[in-house]
C-alpha cells in the first residue's frame, strides 16, 4: 500500500478489496465473454445466461426468486430506486446513509431519532408513520457506529399499519426498505425473515466490484426507473448490462454468506480485543454503539477521544501505516461532525475526536495490536501537543 | 469463443472486449488500490488522485478542462443526465438510441426525420426548434447504419437560435447534446470543434469496461443529478466512485484516439472489401447508410436481403462461428423492425432481412472474407428454403 513496513487497513466499511475468487470469476467477462447480453447470437445469449445465472445465485442467498432481483450501478442507486417506487410521505432514521437522507430530504419526510447507542426504537417508527406514509427506510446496520437495527420489530410496526389501512379501506401502499450494504456478510439476508419489501445490497462493501449493487423487491412492488433506455433489468435500469459486475456480485455474496458465521465470531473477538486494549490504555475513551454483541457489527469499533481532532489522528496514523475512517467516507471527505453522532447525542468535543475502525477478512490479531498501539500513541501525542 | 474452428466477431457496435492495455491499467484498482476515494487517509487520497488524473486524461482527449467531465455508470445514464439538465421542449433525430428516444418521449419532444441514408438535415432541426426548445440531441454517429451526422452545421443552427433569443431578450437556454458513443474512436471528440454543449461517451463501445461512461458539459451548463447521496462527481452522480472504471475509460479513450487515424483507414478498406464482395455475390443486396466515406463509420456495413429474415441468418451464421448484429442490441433482443430503418423509409420486406456488421481492432481481411462467404451462403440457403 505504500512504503511502510507494517500496513494495517481498518476501513472495510468504506471499501473492501475484490476477493481473489471474485476477481477470477469476473475476469473472463472483460476480454473473452465480453458480449452484449442483449445481442441475438449464441455467444451473446450465453453471456445473458451467465447474467441470469448470477441473478439466480443472488436470489438463492436472499432466499427469493430471481425476478425480484435488480442489478444496479451501486447501493446509492439502489437506495434511490427504492425511494422512486413510492410517492408519498416517508419515514427514515436520522442516522441513515447520505443517499437515503438525500432522497428523504427531496420529499415529505419524517426522521426518527435513535438511542445513545444508535438504535432505532420501533415505537418511534410507529409514531412517525402517518396515513400518508408510503415508505419506511431503516438500514439493517449502521456503517458508522455498527448498530444492527431491530428490523423485524420495525416490519411488524409496518405490517400493523398495513392491516389498519386494509380494514379502513385505505388503498395507500406502505413499504419497508432496508439498506443492507453494511450488514451484508454479518447478518442473514434471508428476505422472508427480514420482513422488508425492498433491500439494498452493495458489492463494493463485501469484497465485490465497485459501482455494482442489487435492489431486491418483494412480489407486488412496482419499481420505477430513474434511467430510461433499452429496457434492460425489466425496464428498471436501462443500459448495457455489466455481466462482469453481476457475476462478481453473485460470487461476492455467496462467499460472504459462506464465511459469515466464522467471520462474525472471529471479528467479534478481534474488536473486543481492541476495545479492551483501548480502555486500558486510554481510560476516558468513549466507545459508541450498542453494548449487546448481537446488536453490533462484529468488526466495528467506534472510539472517540475528547479534546482531540480526528483528522489529526488520521494523519498521525497514516504515518504509521494505519488507515482508519472517521465516519462514512462521503462525509469524511468533508471532515464535518457526523450526523450519526449528532443524532445519538454525542457531545461535539467528543464527536470531533471519533475514529470508525472496521476490520475485515485480512485483519489479524497482530494487525489489531499494532493498530491499537498506534492509535493510543497518536492520541497521547496529540493530547501532549495540545497541552503544550 | 466456442467450439468453432473459425470464429469471427463482427458486432463491435454492440460490445467490444476490454483492450489488454486497459485491463492492465484497471487491474490494480480491484485488489490493491481499492480504497474509497472519499476516505481521508493517504492511500485513499492517492486513489482519489488517480481518479482525478483519469478525469484529466479524458479531458485532454476532449480538449477541455477536467471540471467539465463527469463519470457516469454508462452512456445510457449519461444521456439521461443530459436530458435532466433541461426542462422544456426537446428536438432529437428519429434514429437516436433508445436511451435518447425514451428520454424524449417522457417530455414534450419533436423528432426530426432523416434522409434515406440516415442523415439529419440541419434545416429540419432548425424548423423543429421552437422558442420553447431547450435541448437538441443528435448522435454524432448512428450505430445502426453508421451515418456520421453534420454536427457542426447543427451547432450553427442552434447558435443562430441562441443569438435570436439573446437579441429578443428571451432567457430560455438552448443546448446541443450529442451521443458520441458510436463515433468515439472514429471521429475526433475535440469539444471545441464539435460545437456541442453536452457529449456522451461510452467506455464499453471503445474497448473499455461496461457500465462506465462520461458526460462532458460546456462551461455554464448546470447538470442536475438523477441519483442523490454522498455528493460525488460534483453532486451530479452520487455513489462511491469506480476508480477502476474511470482509469479504464481514460486509458480506452487515449488508446482509441491514438489508433484512430490508422483504424479509420484500415476498417474503411475492410468494409469496402466486404461491400464489393456482397454486391458481387448477391446483386440485389441493399447497402444502407451514407455513400460518402467521410459520412460513414469506417467499420460498419449495413446489408439488407429482401425476402429473408435476419433472425434466421443470425442462426445460420452463428453455426459458422460468425456473430453479427441486426440493429442496436437492445432492440435486437426483441427482434422488432428497427426504428432507424423505418425512419429511413426502408420497406419492411427489406428491413426484416437486415444485418448490421461492425468490424473492430481484431478484424482481419481473412475474417472479412470468411464472414462474407458465410453471409452469402446463408442468404442463399435461406432463399432456397423459402422457395422450396
Amino acid at each position: 500500500m505504500g512504503d511502510h513496513v507494517t500496513e494495517v487497513y481498518l476501513d472495510h466499511a468504506a471499501a473492501t478489496p475484490v476477493a481473489p475468487e471474485v476477481m477470477e470469476e469476473m475476469a473472463p467477462y472483460f476480454s473473452q465473454r465480453f458480449f452484449n447480453p442483449s445481442a441475438p447470437y449464441s455467444v451473446a445469449r450465453a453471456a445473458n445466461a451467465d447474467l441470469e445465472h448470477a441473478r439466480a445465485r443472488v436470489a438463492a442467498v436472499l432466499a427469493t426468486r430471481a425476478d425480484n432481483v435488480t442489478f444496479t450501478a451501486g447501493a446509492t442507486e439502489a437506495n434511490n430506486l427504492a425511494f422512486a417506487a413510492v410517492g408519498g410521505h416517508v419515514v427514515c432514521a436520522a442516522i441513515e446513509h447520505h443517499s437515503v437522507l438525500a432522497c428523504a430530504e427531496a420529499r415529505d419526510a419524517t426522521l426518527v431519532g435513535v438511542s445513545g447507542a444508535g438504535l432505532v426504537d420501533p415505537v418511534d417508527v410507529s409514531r412517525a408513520i402517518t396515513p400518508r406514509t408510503e415508505l419506511v427506510s431503516v438500514s439493517l446496520a449502521n456503517g458508522e457506529v455498527g448498530a444492527i437495527q431491530p428490523l423485524r420489530a420495525i416490519a411488524r410496526v409496518v405490517a400493523a399499519e398495513r392491516s389498519r389501512r386494509l380494514e379502513a379501506g385505505e388503498r395507500r401502499p406502505l413499504l419497508l426498505h432496508t439498506d443492507a450494504s453494511q450488514a451484508a456478510g454479518y447478518v442473514s439476508l434471508n428476505t422472508s425473515t427480514l420482513g422488508a419489501d425492498l433491500i439494498t445490497v452493495s458489492a463494493a462493501k463485501m469484497y465485490g466490484p465497485k459501482q455494482v449493487g442489487v435492489l431486491w423487491h418483494a412480489d407486488g412492488v412496482a419499481l420505477r426507473p430513474l434511467v430510461l433506455g433499452g429496457g434492460q433489468e425489466g425496464g428498471v435500469r436501462s443500459g448495457t448490462q455489466n455481466v462482469a459486475g453481476a457475476v462478481g456480485m453473485a460470487c461476492a455474496l455467496e462467499l460472504a454468506e459462506r464465511l459469515r458465521t466464522g467471520e462474525v465470531r472471529r471479528l467479534r473477538a478481534l474488536s473486543d480485543r481492541m476495545r479492551r486494549q483501548l480502555v486500558e490504555a486510554v481510560p476516558d475513551v468513549v466507545l459508541s454503539g450498542p453494548k449487546k454483541a448481537s446488536s453490533r457489527l462484529p468488526g466495528l469499533v467506534h472510539a472517540s477521544f475528547a479534546g482531540v481532532e480526528a483528522r489529526r489522528l488520521i494523519v498521525l496514523l497514516e504515518r504509521r501505516g494505519v488507515y482508519v475512517g472517521t465516519g462514512s467516507a462521503c462525509a469524511a471527505s468533508k471532515m464535518r461532525v457526523s450526523h450519526v453522532l449528532v443524532a445519538m447525542g454525542v457531545p461535539q468535543e467528543v464527536a470531533t475526536g471519533s475514529l470508525r475502525i472496521t476490520m475485515g477478512r485480512s485483519t489479524t490479531e497482530a494487525d489489531v495490536d499494532y493498530a491499537t498501539e498506534a492509535i493510543v500513541e497518536s492520541v497521547r501525542t496529540e493530547r501532549e501537543r495540545r497541552r503544550a
